[in-house]
């Protein structure tokens, strides 16, 4: 049985939907970031990043959202979650999804996760500042350039769903208004009504 | 014929060395950062993101370094660059681009490109300060728990031994010596020394 390690907001809420989405024989194991657990030791064991989202699979650990979201899809190929056997296809679904993962979240982690990349609380604040902006200028280009809607690759729902609607889910606590971006709020609309997505997030209570 | 956006010392050579190793039907064309060539109308019109690497392909064009490098090795079969067809292999191929990608080029693009996150200039040079320590911390990763020799996934050659070479490449400029990864250098080195790579940097004089 799959294991998902995984927080209550965070970015692998993604995998947990999409585990859903699948049909998957899987269990949970929540981290909890009140009391910073995702760095002690037990859970370094298993993720030596000290971050979710950890799958522990019976050949081992895998990490990163896109890769983990990929796996899900390829073994439990009946779900259709991804268009594997199309490269071009595959290929918009990881662009989207990497952009996802290398660009909005780390937008987004500016603005509470500043001492990453400075020491100096004076620049995590500017940091925190900039934070609209860089969500904005994000969902501004996924609005116009990449959801082809209805689902985020067209009229096949995939792994990049779930995702979208787990970053999108981070838009208020980062100080801006879904609402700007039509085509981005339908859709989140749209993933949150879906079985599997009130499933998992049930599970965070 | 493919067509590669790229511009010199940037994560786009990791996709240029994969198509040389592909042995792909392709032709480069260089962005000039010199003159942000990457923010001109013209460029834009390709890659909206205003980045590279971008590869055009007759069904369209693909973004995003790790979703450029798999659709190279699915679209090669022979060149064998990536574990296609074993699910938990291919994740972690994955999780290593992903890893590259999401973390440690980020890390390195504060160095620079400070500008994306805070638009105080105290910020930008707080966040250069603490770039020789994360991508120490980074590489200190991948060292000890990712790189499993010769090659990044054990004794198969695959895309991510260019990304870690391009990525590796740069720590000189972000103030790391690469002596102190010794596993790290060595790869580096015969990275170096394969045809493929030497005909991709060839092209940049
Ligand atoms: N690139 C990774 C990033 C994982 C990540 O940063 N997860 C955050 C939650 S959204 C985390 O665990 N943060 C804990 C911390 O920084 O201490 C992925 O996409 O899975
Ligand atoms: N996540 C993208 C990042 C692409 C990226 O940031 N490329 C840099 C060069 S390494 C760039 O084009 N920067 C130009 C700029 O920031 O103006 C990928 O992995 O392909």
């Amino acid at each position: 049985m799959l294991k998902l390690f995984t927080a209550k907001m965070t970015c692998a809420m993604a995998s947990h939907i999409a585990l859903e989405e699948a049909g998957a024989d899987y269990e949970i194991a929540t981290v909890d970031f009140g009391r910073n657990q995702q760095r002690e030791p037990d859970y370094l064991a298993v993720n030596p990043k000290g971050r979710v989202p950890a799958l522990v699979t019976d050949r081992g650990v895998l990490t990163e959202t896109p890769a983990i979201l990929v796996y899900i899809a390829q073994t439990h190929p009946d779900a259709g979650l991804a268009p594997l056997d199309d490269p071009f296809a595959l290929a918009q679904l990881q662009a989207f999804n990497s952009y996802l993962c290398a660009t909005v979240h780390v937008a987004h982690a500016h603005g509470r996760r500043g001492a990453r990349w400075a020491d100096d609380p004076a620049a995590w604040e500017a940091m925190k500042a900039k934070l609209p902006d860089n969500m904005t200028q994000c969902f501004r280009l996924i609005e116009d350039e990449m959801l082809q809607g209805p689902w985020v690759l067209g009229e096949r729902y995939s792994v990049c769903d779930p995702y979208l609607h787990t970053v999108a889910n981070w838009l208020k606590v980062d100080g801006v208004d879904i609402a700007d971006f039509p085509k981005t709020a339908d859709h989140f609309r749209r993933v949150a009504e879906r079985p599997a997505t009130q499933a998992a997030l049930a599970a965070y209570g």
